[in-house]
Formats: C-alpha cells, sequence, structure tokens
C-alpha cells in the first residue's frame, strides 16, 4: 500500500539549511502560506493558540532506524527521536499562531526550513496537552 | 509535487468502524504493531510515557474545505478541526504508552478503528506541552 500526499502550502522562515536552525527555535518568527486552493479551510482557525504543523523532511532521501540524534552522543531507535531520516519523513511543529492574513499565518516557533513543504494543519487542542509527561532519553 | 509514503504498522483497537469511537477514547486501549522490518526503531521508547502515533484516515475518499464537525452544529475550516476528510488525510493522537513488547506497543487513548495504518511514531517532548491555550470554537 502506497499513499500519495499532496502538499497544501509552504513555510517561511528565516532558515535557508538546516545547519542554520539553532537548538531554542522558540521565538523564531515565519509563515504558512497555504495554497489559494485550499485556502478555504483557514476559516475559523483565527480562534486557536497554537497549531499542529505537518510538514515534509523534504530533504530527506533515505531512512535510518537507529540515528544519531543531534547535540546528542550515540544512537537512538529513530521512533524515539525527531530525527529527519524516518521511514514517512512528516515533521510535526506545534508552534503559537499569531495572525492570520488571508492565506498566510504568521507563526511562532517553527524549526523548519524555508520553503518547506506543509502537509496539514490543525489546531492544538485540550487532548493534545499532557501533564506528568517522561521524556526518556531525552532527560540526559 | 506527489509524495508517496508507506506505512511502518497498524492499530489494533476495540473500534470496527469509525462509529464505534466514543466522545471520550481517553481510557481505550489499543497496541500499536510494527512491521518486523521496521522494529528496531523502536529502540529507546520505553522512556517515554507519551507518544504521537501519526496514522491514516484510510476510509476517508475525499476531502472537504468545510467540514461539519461530530456533536457539533454547523460547520468549519477542515484546518480548525480534526475532521478526517482532510486534503492529506493524516490523523495524530496522543498516546500514553504503556508498555513495549517487542514490536507491539500497548497504548492508552486511542481513537482510530482496528487495523488503521500507521505512518510514524514520535515521541511527546517538552516541546509539545503548551500551556494558556485557546481553543476557538471548541470552547462551546
Amino acid at each position: 500500500m502506497e499513499v500519495q500526499r499532496k502538499p497544501i502550502g509552504i513555510i517561511r522562515s528565516p532558515y535557508k539549511n538546516a545547519g542554520d536552525i539553532p537548538r531554542d527555535y522558540g521565538s523564531t518568527l515565519g509563515e504558512v502560506v497555504v495554497f489559494e486552493e485550499y485556502a478555504q479551510g483557514l476559516q475559523d482557525i483565527e480562534g486557536f493558540s497554537h497549531l499542529m504543523i505537518l510538514w515534509l523532511f523534504h530533504q530527506t532521501e533515505k531512512y535510518s532506524l537507529l540515528v544519531k540524534p543531534l547535540y546528542c552522543e550515540g544512537v537512538r531507535g529513530v521512533f524515539a527521536t525527531r530525527h529527519p531520516n524516518r521511514p514517512n519523513p512528516i515533521a510535526i511543529t506545534v508552534v503559537e499562531l499569531l495572525e492570520r492574513k488571508g492565506n498566510t499565518l504568521k507563526i511562532r516557533g517553527i524549526d523548519a526550513v524555508d520553503k518547506t513543504p506543509v502537509l496539514d494543519i490543525k489546531p492544538y487542542t485540550l487532548r493534545d496537552q499532557k501533564t506528568n509527561i517522561k521524556t526518556g532519553w531525552l532527560r540526559h
């Protein structure tokens, strides 16, 4: 079974290359520009403070089951990381929605390079807000 | 640009049809069974209490930009909802990881039907944990 997917927009960000993205990107401003044919789907989005952006690791050419995370020693199973070299190279970033202008969403906290293809936008809801979490090897 | 994707496993759940899924599925037990060829990628996952499961709305045949959410009156822009009829019919559920047994993850809080194809598994981290959120039309 193969699944075909088509981008609905692109991310605008200050980062030209993956190597430019800092470890703390929480204050990085950017935009999601939704293609006109999908813009009507943005109706009602202004009421949400946070969004999940699903985007493509479009520079990933192959995957590894064991990867070496950035800033860390040793290798980890890819599903225990957010590393780009995944079997399905889809990223999720939870961003803050600052403003909508037509088909453009002004966002804060983005870690994608400029012109990254976007697959989906979802509202971040109470169900996504988990407390008392354990973050395994990331503690170290 | 078309993007091709291949499932890495399936969800086992008590729900045979979408109509069987209750509004509050927070305590629903299920499993993610990862195909053997990807099982090595689960290394180190046991340390995380919560995971993002990316799965396919595989029963979705077409999308709408305006949709009527379940349990709600009126229509909303699809990107302001988690409705299945999306341009790229990918779902995200943040679940609790109870136990790993080989290539099977025992999970709690799943809202997918049995045998749903899984695209990706990601650790839920501090960056996904947002506070002071506003949830727009969902408040009502």
